[in-house]
């Protein structure tokens, strides 16, 4: 392994690559749309596995869909290292949220294949099903099943808006797999991701080296009031259930505010019933989504929002349900992992920084059950889950770069 | 003509025929989704008009789909004294709005015909199509275009959220009439209703006698953020489209509680774009009906609803788009008539009182062109736009019984 200090990846290739994958799904405006296991996701999926088997690897996919493209290693008994993100966007997504992960791990083991590196262990491409959460919740739900998190038979029964479930698209598309999702042994991972932030943009770092991820929450709100004429019923006699949610979509914005800078709140899905222009709002659905690095603050955070529920219930006149649907706390990565990403930064001799993770990614996920870190690139003005999400070619191979070297290191 | 004063309507007949069209497309909670120019509103219709020519009515439609069934007099010259209102309800409608119009109507001709009392003047049924807004917007659309407010052409290219046009759907259910909307003459217009408010229940009286209706001004709200990732985007940077609709919404409210008591303001129909759970809204699209009795203050408030979208689009970076789609002057009905609803309660010995319309009617379009008036009666609770709606049979018996007296007196 001496002499392995001056390799690099084709930046260019890894470009292309990314290009090319965002031809599948692609959005109105430049980005892509490719919700979990749609017709769209399958054919990303198969890319994927063709590019991998065209290198020499050999693929196991397990029972949520999870696929682990393999590389052999000179002592095949050591549990492989492991790269990779997910490759499904949001309803508006970008090209490279995900999809830069898994496809810097390909380009990872392309540069090993294309040089003959044979590594001691094991090195895998991984793809992991339904990260985005946003055709089915929870997000990042088969990293969750496969660190224990989820129960799997919970996972599968998960339903799209049209009752479609999880376990039915899995088998539709074709990858479900036999594996059990969590059998398949991890020796280490490390995930390399856009920033989604503007954090390194905003220090001119290349390379952020994530020491861990936000805890966060999730809730379904509901709001009953009583839908009556828009004409006809006095002001003082209304129980509007969408002026009743407008105040608590205001108070988490304010809540956020107050435990500045690390909070961030978000109302990001909102339905109103009957939703006829001339009748009072008589129910009203929403989600609210809150985060914190520490856990007692963001305990705090609900505390203090499910109290705001009650009085703007008995104000309004209304009936407020807050269902806490996820609580996902913080993560701390392993340090050897986050030595491995750090070192070679500096070896590479990119400007580099650690971070904290602001969203949830797979790793946070796996990272309960198998040594794992992240490395983060910067992307344009810190925009995400957006179609003109947009990362520098030069910060995509540099960071791809470092991916090659820690994973050289762990790999031996 | 002498002795009819003595003549009544059949309460029992009245509450079976509302019952009987309320099995037409009933509502989940005991009311009634029947969408103008749906199947459902086909058959409300076919029922109307079948009952209609089994008492010796001739029809006639026009080509806004507007059916007149009538009856006729001695001097078949004179303009038709005209009752009725219309058959859609809400999606989530109640079973007396507009039905109890058009069925009181229908309940006053068939007691004309049971005992064999000639009018001078002609009467009629007359039954508006889309009155309630909910499919095809803007509300009153064919009464609109009767009165000369719309322009046919227009009217007949509105469409649902479907993309299905107003036009296809009237030809589909076969309520394309040959006769011009607006050619059918009006001697008079008396449109009994609910009061879908709380005032004539709050002060025990059977019968409003109505003298206008408000003044009423609908809004198309676009806002255009950046959706954005709701984990690693932090708060001050954020431009969340939903953000600045709920600061909206609230102004909404304010504004009407500022012009207490008569104003009213209303969010009823608002849509989020991508509606993802953790993705920053980039586009919300929302609706607002402001209403006031004074014109004057109408525009005030108004103005003032586009200063507060001007500065919380400062407020939030986000671009506020605010398209007046519709303004309704307040009106004044037709003495005369309001005089002949007004002496009929008294002569019948019901407590009434003079009201204002806080809900718009087909009665405040053709009052522009035709001498109008309106009778209400109470409703429960004052709730209308919803499945709960409800009125009592003896309050109903007696509206349709001013209608009655009040249709003798301007038919001669």
């Amino acid at each position: 392994m001496t002499g392995l200090s001056k390799l690099r990846i084709d930046g260019r290739r890894l470009w292309d690559s990314i290009m090319s994958m965002a031809e599948i799904g692609p959005g109105d405006r430049g980005g892509s749309c490719r919700l979990a296991l749609t017709d769209e996701d399958r054919q990303a999926r198969d890319l994927l596995v063709h590019w991998s088997e065209e290198i020499g690897c050999s693929i196991s996919i397990d029972d949520m869909g999870n696929i682990f493209a393999r590389r052999a290693g000179n002592n095949n008994d050591l549990p492989p290292i492991v790269a990779g993100s997910h490759l499904d966007t949001q309803p508006h997504g970008g090209k490279f949220d995900g999809i830069y992960g898994v496809l810097a791990a390909l380009e990872v083991v392309r540069t090993l294949h294309d040089n003959e590196v044979v590594t001691e262990a094991p090195v895998e491409i991984v793809v992991w099903t339904n990260e985005e959460g946003s055709r089915f919740a929870p997000a990042m739900i088969a990293s969750g099943v496969y660190a224990g998190l989820f129960e799997k038979e919970y996972a599968w029964t998960r339903t799209d808006n049209d009752g479609i479930s999880l376990w039915d698209e899995l088998k539709r598309i074709g990858y479900l797999g036999e594996l059990s999702c969590g059998d398949h042994p991890i020796g280490a991972l490390i995930e390399a991701h856009i920033e989604q932030g503007p954090i390194l943009e905003k220090n001119k770092n290349t390379i952020g080296v994530v020491r861990g991820g936000q805890g966060q929450r999730w809730y379904d709100i509901t709001i009953k009031g009583q839908d009556s004429h828009a004409g006809s019923t006095p002001m003082p006699g209304r129980r509007d259930a969408l002026v009743a949610a407008a105040e608590m979509i205001s108070k988490v914005q304010q809540l956020a505010q107050e435990y500045a800078p690390d909070a961030v709140g978000t109302v990001g899905e909102l339905a109103v019933h009957p939703n006829s222009r001339n009748t009072i709002p008589g129910e009203v659905f929403f989600t609210v989504d809150i985060r914190n690095p520490d856990d007692r603050v963001l305990a705090r955070m609900s505390d203090s929002f499910r109290q705001q529920g009650e009085s703007c219930a008995n104000r309004h006149q209304v009936e407020i349900s807050i269902d806490e649907i996820w609580h996902n706390p913080s993560v701390q990565f392993d340090q050897a992992c986050i030595d491995a990403v750090s070192e070679s930064a500096s070896e590479l001799g990119y400007k580099h920084q650690t971070i904290l993770s602001g969203a949830g990614h797979d790793a946070c996920q796996i990272c309960r059950v198998a040594p794992t870190s992240m490395i983060f690139v910067p992307c344009a003005g810190g925009l995400s889950h957006n179609e003109e999400e947009s990362a520098e070619p030069e910060d995509l191979e540099a960071g791809c770069n470092v991916l090659l070297h820690a994973m050289l290191k762990l790999s031996g």
